[in-house]
């Protein structure tokens, strides 16, 4: 029996072969992610993986309803397992904003799940890192978001060579669209055309811009002016009186396909081209407001980012160190006889904190060595007695071969 | 719009209302979890939240569906939302086994799934620690797998006072059920009244037991008796020279319901008896072979401890901590002429893996230090510039209020 197609299995490292994924490299990327968001005041939060269809309808229409997981349950209700975080977050702060001083500064590590039928072998879950800043319309928080994004990059030895935040704004574009045109129906797909033009012949764009009447070379000049607006220069200057002006540029290449964003966008890339997008976010200041049924009014802006393309690109750039189980100590039992009292020494230096490993049966020495090897184990602790009768333990540093012999309560704590 | 019923929020603490989860309360039980099962060398996986039909019925029968999250996918799959780990695993570990030196000793913190249609009210979703050795038949094995789940809720500061191991044989009663029945089909319906012996009326236990050809004074006589196994008897002397013989006692009423148990059953109770069962487990020797189709043959062992018994448990006894961001420093804006040099300091703090938080906005001296003092922050920083142009910073220890005035670099090792 194998598992469903697109779901992923992860295994302890090393692993057995390519088909599986790394419980290990999972938690390093959840760790880096959670750290960095901590260390910039960021609360964790987290919501149900299954929620209502409607939670999900009522932010991207109908048509999201193709790329969904959704069921009718054994209580007649339309769920979905979650494609994304933000109607859950914004559920979740319209139910309970006024308990919370603002700005709200959360985040979360969800699964997402998507079920896109034509895609085989294509993955239909991931999971993704969210973080929001929801309550503060000042760029100020723009810059915080788009910090910690770098910082959570930087967090996995990403560098300056490795990764640029392109940033845009909604909002310069919105300005391009009213100077040129008056009708505002048309703005949604000017926006499409805009978000696909660097991946489509540019032929088709420009019959695609003339048809709505705007001028391909008058777009592609746009772009490439890149003259941030007044709010893009205060997120250029804040990130940049942080050191972290070297991680962005203006490009209004970037547009963001989804339909609520109201301000700055982002997308963060590899600097060589080879990846999708590593991460994508920007301001959404009306979608907690109609998310709440018109109840809750606050400015919000986030980003998301996935773990299968920040993956690749750490095993592309050689950035994932080696896990193994972080073995401190294997405690070799020669003599049965002191199997009971080694139990007690492995319980106290586990008690201790230690990682400990040992043999459940009576084994070789040898054999015991080669375990604690094939561990990588930092040390081995053989307790002994004394001629006297009192306990000691030799503790040898399996790196550099050098042996101690110590007391007991001792050696619990020089390990 | 709500979240669906048997659901759960989790928030940051300090929590709008009680009909909410904390976020910062499940962190704090999944990291006393994940740190002790390292501290005993056991590696983390993970495995799809949803599986197919027949992995879940092939263990559990038909019956089962009727308690599951079940669907039909858009690809015509039966699949289900995960009830329980251990099929998962076993799977897991039937396709990669010999990649792994034995025993493999491996956890998850899965959530999973049940939907119950009558209990109106109940969750239909829990996180559970699962652990599990695999490929040990050994007694010392379950001696491990039960000082693992103590050791677990020692790191939440409970004690011998609040929780027992009752420690339980399915060989024992086995023993018991061949020696006065020649007829082995009757043995589920058996093991299904004792299962309900503690909670159901003693007569119509008597009557039950008499239809079976069973004497209900000599049941329960067995269960009074309390004699351990041998095997039973290794695994109390294994505890006992851990330190860890006070957290066990031999209880024949436990037996698990479940079917596939083979060896040592075993459930941690609070001491008062005011809660279901915190955690269970035991050896189910013949469970990898049924889930690999007759390939791999392993002997088996594990326990699940779910979130919500305990999170409850926890808070009765008072054992939670009290949650806040951890804030290391606030740092004070009070000239923002100075504004981009105190976001430099704030990143380098960070950097330094100090948790900041300041105001995005100008906002008056006294609104800052509020703010400072509801998030709890261990200090404030302020930025200022002396007569000589040159930087100091001022930090203040909120706690014992002491100021000290130190050098830009300085300031970020002090704090």
């Amino acid at each position: 029996m194998d598992r469903l197609p697109g779901f992923r299995d992860f295994y302890p490292e090393p692993l057995p072969n390519t088909d599986v994924w790394s419980a290990d490299a999972r938690n390093y990327i959840f760790n880096a992610w959670r750290s960095t968001a901590r260390r910039y005041g960021f609360r964790e939060y987290d919501g149900p993986p299954l929620e209502p269809l409607e939670l999900f309808t009522t932010k991207s229409g109908d048509e999201i309803v193709g790329q969904l997981y959704n069921f009718v349950d054994k209580g007649e209700r339309s769920i979905s397992l979650r494609p994304e975080m933000t109607p859950t977050l914004a559920r979740m702060v319209a139910a309970h904003e006024r308990a919370y001083k603002k700005p709200i500064k959360w985040f979360a590590i969800p699964q997402l799940f998507r079920y896109e039928r034509q895609q085989k072998g294509r993955l239909r879950e991931h999971f993704q890192f969210n973080a929001d800043i929801i309550g503060e319309n000042d760029p100020a928080a723009d810059a915080e978001i788009i910090a910690l994004l770098i910082d959570s990059l930087r967090a996995l030895k990403l560098t300056e060579d490795d990764f640029v935040i392109r940033l845009s704004s909604r909002q310069a574009w919105q300005q391009f669209f009213a100077q040129r045109c008056s009708d505002p129906a048309k703005s949604y797909d000017f926006y499409q055309i805009i978000d696909k033009l660097e991946r489509e012949d540019p032929t088709v764009s420009r019959t695609k811009l003339d048809k709505l009447g705007f001028n391909y070379d008058d777009v592609t000049g746009f772009i490439t002016a890149s003259q941030p607006t007044p709010e893009l220069q205060r997120v250029l200057d804040n990130l940049a009186a942080r050191g972290l002006g070297g991680f962005v540029k203006i490009d209004y290449n970037v547009i963001r396909g989804l339909a609520y964003y109201t301000g700055v966008v982002f997308e963060a890339f590899d600097k060589k081209g080879e990846f999708r997008a590593i991460a994508g976010g920007g301001r959404y200041d009306n979608l907690v407001k109609l998310m709440s049924g018109g109840k809750v009014d606050l400015p919000a802006l986030g980003f998301g980012m996935g773990d299968v393309v920040l993956l690749e690109l750490l095993k592309a750039r050689g950035l994932l160190p080696k896990f193994d189980a972080g073995v401190d100590v294997f405690c070799l039992i020669e003599d049965e006889a002191l199997r009971a009292d080694s139990l007690k020494l492995i319980t106290e230096l586990r008690s201790a904190g230690k990682v400990v490993e040992y043999s459940f049966t009576p084994l070789k020495p040898d054999k015991q060595f080669k375990r604690a090897m094939e561990l990588n184990a930092a040390n081995t602790a053989r307790l002994e007695r004394t001629a006297d009768g009192a306990f000691q333990v030799k503790v040898k540093n399996l790196k550099t071969r050098e042996e101690r012999v110590l007391g007991l309560a001792e050696a619990v704590g020089a390990i």
